[in-house]
């Protein structure tokens, strides 16, 4: 059955891999599966075509047959339980592993989302500078706990996971902060996330389609 | 096999139901679980014997023999996954059920989070007053969304579940602030989720321990 994932038709970092469809590749390759891409502009998002796909006008979207899902963290779930590659086959192991993707969209990235937030959104206002540190710190709390726990493994919990997928994907936005590089722990962690040739295949395949692209506004 | 969670030895809302252990006594609930709680203090959530529990420090925890979870959104869908009453039995609307948590948690819920942070964390910063309108509108941008999927039905994918419970646990934070009253879609259905008998128990049996308690600062 054809898999039909969306992606922004000119994604806002130009090609850095952040956007979330970027994660869904990645459990794709991982997993060993072809898809097929249907790229989005910024106004289609919002029509109701994409609103019957994603009711928060967003991307990435899945498509397989008659199933259709939205969020990244559902889409890679439902890959994963479905394909090896991506998680244990050891029942108490799953669900550890679940607990990680859950920990990197719900408690790791909302503080990295509100430095987006504040910088793009916020970056005008007269606050901006004085909050800055403020979002800093609060993401800074979470990364000494995470590197507390990963310690001198190579991945959270035994082999890579889809957990390690989504909290890797996750602390890569932060890479033009600098803040990843405070943590030389977690540094090389992600490192060797995007050192796997599945995560380079799905770089590659974000980059060619949006690299000869100008950065959005 | 006995079900040890963790919950506030007093939880900063005094008894609300607003803290997350709620989400895991309501998920218990509505699988006919028997559970039994362990109260963490502040400080004890800090320490290495809850940080090996919980890696943020956080509760709720979930303990089931050898088996150890963390975050909300895990230990519901571990719960969801293994009994019956939270999850529908066709797999393509299971998928699109989880779709939903994971939206209760990394859409709906960032938001909502925020205002939290604005006015507890920087609710005394000289910037407090003017930013409040732009983290309340990012909040309506997301339950205009929200309730124009919901539309007439009473729940957000055909029956009652663990996409549901998520979600209404989600905008039940926002009750102190009004924004649920703006959206009547919304408010019926938060309140249809609060009627259930699940949740009633829930909410008891947290509202048991808090309720003598005066709040925490």
């Amino acid at each position: 059955m054809t898999v039909v994932i969306t992606a922004f038709e000119r994604s806002p970092d130009g090609g850095k891999g952040l956007a979330r469809d970027t994660r869904v590749r990645w459990a794709l390759e991982e997993a060993g599966q072809t898809y097929e891409v249907r790229l989005v502009s910024f106004s289609a998002m919002k029509q109701p075509a994409h609103l019957r796909l994603h009711p928060f006008g967003q991307i990435p979207t899945y498509e397989e047959g008659d199933l259709t899902l939205f969020e990244t963290g559902a889409i890679v779930l439902h890959l994963a339980q479905r394909h090896a590659g991506l998680l244990p086959s050891d029942a108490n192991a799953r669900a550890r592993a679940i607990s990680w993707m859950f920990a990197a969209l719900n408690t790791v990235e909302p503080p990295i989302l509100d430095l987006t937030i504040a910088k793009f959104q916020e970056g005008d206002k007269p606050w901006a500078n004085e909050r800055l540190p403020l979002v800093e710190d609060r993401i800074r709390h979470r990364l000494v706990q995470l590197s507390a726990r990963l310690g001198d493994a190579a991945w959270l919990d035994g082999a890579f996971s889809a957990g390690d997928l989504m909290m890797v994907s996750v602390l890569l936005r932060l890479r033009p902060s600098g803040i990843l590089d405070e943590f030389p722990g977690l540094f090389a962690y992600v490192a060797r996330g995007e050192a796997r040739p599945a995560y380079q295949r799905a770089f590659a395949a974000q980059w060619a389609i949006n690299a000869a692209k100008p950065e959005a506004g």
